[in-house]
């Protein structure tokens, strides 16, 4: 059945994203081991290449892995009504419906949840160290530098503004050039706009984990910082948004690129 | 119309160029960054990035970006008049006139500048910190690390010859391979003659985002060196027109590629 | 004949993943080194690129390279009966057999063996240089930051299988894009699950260049730490089988994905 | 005439190596740089891309930049008559004769000795600096970390021979993936072997740079290290001899690639 086909791609898309996405923060910030203090840009690679690897376990979804590029899909299907949540036609298409789109996000959440528990029992030893509990909050979700919920709302939406515009554009390209270059621009949004909040730019990648983190039985945890919750997930929501319409306001999608010679 | 797509095409190419450009140096130098002393190669990595977004954006407009490659295409066309500013022939054509040429070096000098605002914007909270007025004038602009106007300018022009003789090369390659190997120059450049000046290579990203710095209410800004304000602008000019002479001086240009059995 | 083909292929291949991979750890923790300190991320490059020569060099035998590969490759044979060792049909087809399977796992433990040899002889003055037991072992097998048997296990199997599900799920892509995609996991797998363990995620990858290490006259070497050997055999053949049987489960097998026009 | 379109290839293509890989080293090691300390990673990606943007530009002569592969492509000739010095046949193939011979010679150790001058241009006020002799030395030619002319070269006959071996094997896939290839092996190799010399992997890299700065005023230099300079010259010629006879030997060639049904 299609529904299942597609929430399970999605289902496991996102949990591997998380796995490797929380992994690398884990490496890099929890005590006892080997990357240790490797730094920003391993986190930038480590993330990057951890859509690389989901986007491709989640082929037959389209790889959405993030309930902004989603929602995008649907704003996008207002200005072309031959969109479809997974680029398929004909019998494989997942159509913008609203069961699909519960499908999909119901999928996201659950994935990057199960991701997030995955990454804990990878990391199972280096949480048992004593560290501080931001540290080992920081695993799971993101937090901002400076608290300051309406400009950090600003740059989460800015970094995500950039990822969808990226795919609404590149997705022109031929197909499978696509799971490298969405890598890369993770790289890129991580390294230019990730300093001030961390970079969720994805509802999933953040609420899910930040339950996963208040659930499981961390040694020496602290809160979930709830208060911050909302942040991420409406931020890139405005994000998102914005940039199907200034895609389409400027001309910018490549639904033509044929008819200009490109990429054909 | 056929103008209002390069032009906005090229506006938001290098608007996105700058936001992710200078995102990457304000989270590398500013304080409460995650990024914080992240180092020279994640800067490298954050530009190359900045320009793979910014050229895929601006596919409709050859993905300039840069009035270095603007002139280029100008001397260029001397040599080969079926050259247009954006690859295209027939009705999509941007052609060699100087409306054109207006056209293409507003909108980048504009995207550039309105780019920088909005990574002033993602960073607003790390601007409010207490800093070096110099590093908040380097997420703008470039500067030397020892002023030599001279030696500053061949650097500048160096760098830029890379690049411009890179794209007339590479660019004989098959259709979308192009955005990825640029930002990768991007990267190299950077990391090879970007220790003396910081590597403009690009007169509308320097001088755009030194104006918006002038005119931004940055907090505790200092000023904004108009006096090394032009040798970024001249030094990528002089660049641009060495390598599109030397390229065809040497045969090396790649528009007999396929005569030679090479990229069919 | 066949047979040779595919040994010296495997043996080659495994010989230069291992004297690449082995390098890059001594290179990063002996004294007297260019790259002494290099960091984490440069150990995940060294290790992915080793993975890209040798995946190439090893082209012939599909560039299994990890008898955690040919295990996986025997279960899928289970889902999919024209399934054969190197991917290849007719005359030049290794098929699953047991000799053809002895013939991989035997090049790989050698290579791994040799390529030890190798990456010492290369280093030859550093491991002269008086240094810390532990990392001159370090260069050739790996160890648990944290000792515990079992969470090891559990951190080495993820690691697997986050390889082997994405090399059934990528192997779908056009060829001769794999070797840079599988050298991209490598790098991925090894900033975020690596932490803990140091990710072999191959057994042939620790038990080769251990046993060397019993075997050469290191300078100042201490024990080979055999009761730890077990753990990264024993864990990326679990995190393999689990790849199979998972990826099949939730349909999520590239088989079929020109049937879903892709990739075509 | 075609002599003359070889020797201008392989020229610039040469020179632009030398600039950005001389510049890498400079950027890194000269007082008052941007990417001064940027660590081994950034020299690895920096001479990667390096290689990168010179076989772009050397398209016309087949890229080698470097005696090794020419005399690779010599000792290959014996195994396969029809390899000519280019890839290409027909009338713009540069055959296997003693006058090609040394015009590619001639060619990269002009090149190189141009490209070291650029690259001391660009950095003048750089060298103008009070610095370690051995560190403006070092921009130049490579040194060992541990002297040891005998070990010295076995190193780099190692990183040698793996170069040779990877061009051998991965010049079998489609043309136009080359150049990334080759930069990425660069990366690796000196990520992997760079440790105990600085992986000079390339005779006309190191003398023709070594000659510049014998001759070129530089402000507060010392010698040459003309005692060590025969190393890096032959070192890669064992490696790269010993590279083309072992793939033969091992029947790894991607001549016959086609007919095992890969890459057509």
């Amino acid at each position: 059945m299609l529904e299942w086909e597609i929430f399970a791609s999605e289902f496991v898309g996102t949990a591997i994203l998380i796995l490797l996405g929380a992994g690398v923060v884990a490496n890099n910030l929890l005590p006892k081991d080997k990357g240790k203090g490797g730094g920003w840009l391993m986190i930038n690679f480590g993330w990057g290449l951890a859509v690389f690897a989901g986007v491709y376990a989640a082929w037959k979804s389209g790889g959405h892995l993030n309930p902004a590029v989603t929602i995008a899909k649907v704003v996008q299907s207002w200005y072309d009504p031959a969109v479809t949540f997974n680029g398929q036609s004909g019998e494989f298409a997942a159509p913008i419906t609203f069961s699909f789109f519960i499908i999909y996000i119901a999928a996201q959440f659950l994935g990057a949840f199960v991701g997030a528990i995955l990454a804990y029992l990878a990391y199972k030893k280096q949480f048992d160290q004593d560290a501080d509990p931001a540290l080992k909050l920081g695993v799971f979700s993101t937090g901002p530098e400076v608290r300051s919920y309406g400009w950090n709302l600003v740059t989460e939406a800015m970094g995500t503004f950039v990822l969808i515009a990226f795919i609404l554009v590149a997705g022109g390209t031929p197909t499978m050039v696509g799971p490298l270059a969405v890598a890369l621009i993770i790289v890129g949004i991580g390294a230019s706009l990730g300093g001030p909040t961390g970079y969720a730019i994805n509802p999933a990648r953040d609420l899910g984990p930040r339950i996963a983190h208040a659930i499981l039985p961390i040694k020496g945890k602290g809160g979930s910082d709830w208060g911050y919750s909302w942040v991420p997930v409406l931020g890139p929501i405005i994000g998102a948004v914005l940039a199907v319409v200034v895609i389409y306001a400027f001309g910018l999608s490549t639904l033509d690129i044929t008819a200009w010679g490109i990429g054909a």
